[in-house]
């Protein structure tokens, strides 16, 4: 159920970033190819840092046919509805970010977790890897990056982290459980633009 | 042959990196140092990223003892005829960094085939390592990477990706033609500002 | 003696660039967590970049869980002490970042010279080890990396790099030595704004 566990939230957090490098992209009046370069850019350039944290080969990334195939179609979908999409995108932008944030924390805190690293290790494992491709497409575009704006974001990478360092997880389902409260805590925190 | 057909990309795609490196950092004033350190950061970098995203070992590019040296006299050379260079800049430099491209493009896409990935894979792989060192030459100079302007970029890297990744060149000499032939796109792309 | 030497360098370069990380941060008035995610990035993102490039397991890294603890607490007390800080700031913040640039150039340098490589190689794996930390902490706040600044900086890197690859120091006293000097030589650049 593991390997199971991990592919699903692969699957999420991979869609999720490109689905927000999309958005950004559009936002910025970037051209047909600089929107679907930002997508792959962001969605596996994260998982190319995820990878290199966490010691697996880089190459795993090049056998998810499917995942380069289902990329460029939503991609292509989101372009041919912008209008729909870029009014209300602090929202969006913000919500497939944190999908991607929490699904990437996770796999970064069972990893390492398994690895069999110690609870500190595991903590910091989950915010980098969570915070990597978010990382990549704002420094890309030229804007702050989100993890150093205002609003709580790198804690709820880092609580995930705990939770799973914590062996209080147990896949599939309380950990898909946690990937929803990681979502939740960080979309309330935009909403009420929770700080510290 | 085909690994001679790499060793040659290789050289040319890493030379035409650190030019392109050397004439961005002379063009924003850098002092003598700052040139030496983007020219090295684009083209080693830009192969450090292609190693990391095949699954080479990065270890391998400190084995170039002898490009390490051509790289050093080339980038001295330019520094001693800088006027002739920084003028035809726009040209030049969108010259050097056409190369680089090409050559790092088809490498990856030459890796990703061999390891009998999937065609999908092969494109993508050919995009992000062709486009890489570029990327990494304009964050660090705090310029919008050449792949998110208007001329068309990224889609000759997966141009290339995707004819290595339907095996329709045969190292070495259809390589060295398709790597002509995307060289001679890109700057057409350039010259008359063609768009997506 | 070298792995303790290999050791002790790389607490003292990860602790410097972790406080690096926080001044620059508090520089900018990031919030609480901006500082410990700069912190940490700059730190063990620096360590990251220095693994990959020298084809150590990244994943080496996690293996660290005391040093974890040690930048959190030493970053938590920075924090209430800012008003001491941030005013002598260009001071602190370059000597930091001195000590991270020369522990991380001379074992960029020693692994590369006991891994056989030669002179060129050396120097530039000190240089690239050297100032990869500083370069990721200046790119994510979107300042210009001081590698490209006007004082002299990647020179010294590079300096530890040919005399490390000319076999000139042997652990541990000369090697600590010749930390000490590099951190002097960036210090008296920056007081005395060296150039080239």
């Amino acid at each position: 159920m593991v390997n199971l566990t991990w592919e699903v939230l692969n699957v999420i957090g991979t869609m999720a970033f490109a689905i927000s490098g999309a958005i950004v992209a559009m936002r910025e009046e970037y051209d047909l190819l600089g929107v679907y370069v930002l997508s792959f850019v962001t969605a596996f350039g994260g998982g190319a840092v995820r990878n290199v944290l966490l010691g697996l080969p880089v190459s795993l990334l090049w056998e998810q046919q499917m995942l380069f195939i289902i990329v460029f179609v939503v991609v292509s979908l989101l372009m041919v509805l912008p209008q729909l999409i870029i009014k209300p995108w602090n929202r969006w932008g913000h919500f497939f970010d944190a999908i991607g944030l929490s699904a990437f924390a996770i796999q970064g805190a069972m990893l390492a977790s398994q690895a069999g690293h110690s609870l500190a290790a595991v903590i910091v494992a989950a915010t980098l890897t969570g915070t990597g491709g978010g990382i990549i497409r704002d420094v890309l575009v030229g804007r702050k990056p989100l993890v150093f704006r205002d609003e709580i974001y790198a804690l709820w990478a880092a609580l995930a982290g705990f939770i799973v360092g914590m062996g209080w997880v147990i896949p599939p389902w309380t950990t898909y459980f946690l990937f929803v409260i990681v979502v939740v805590l960080r979309m309330v925190s935009v909403f009420y633009k929770w700080r510290l």
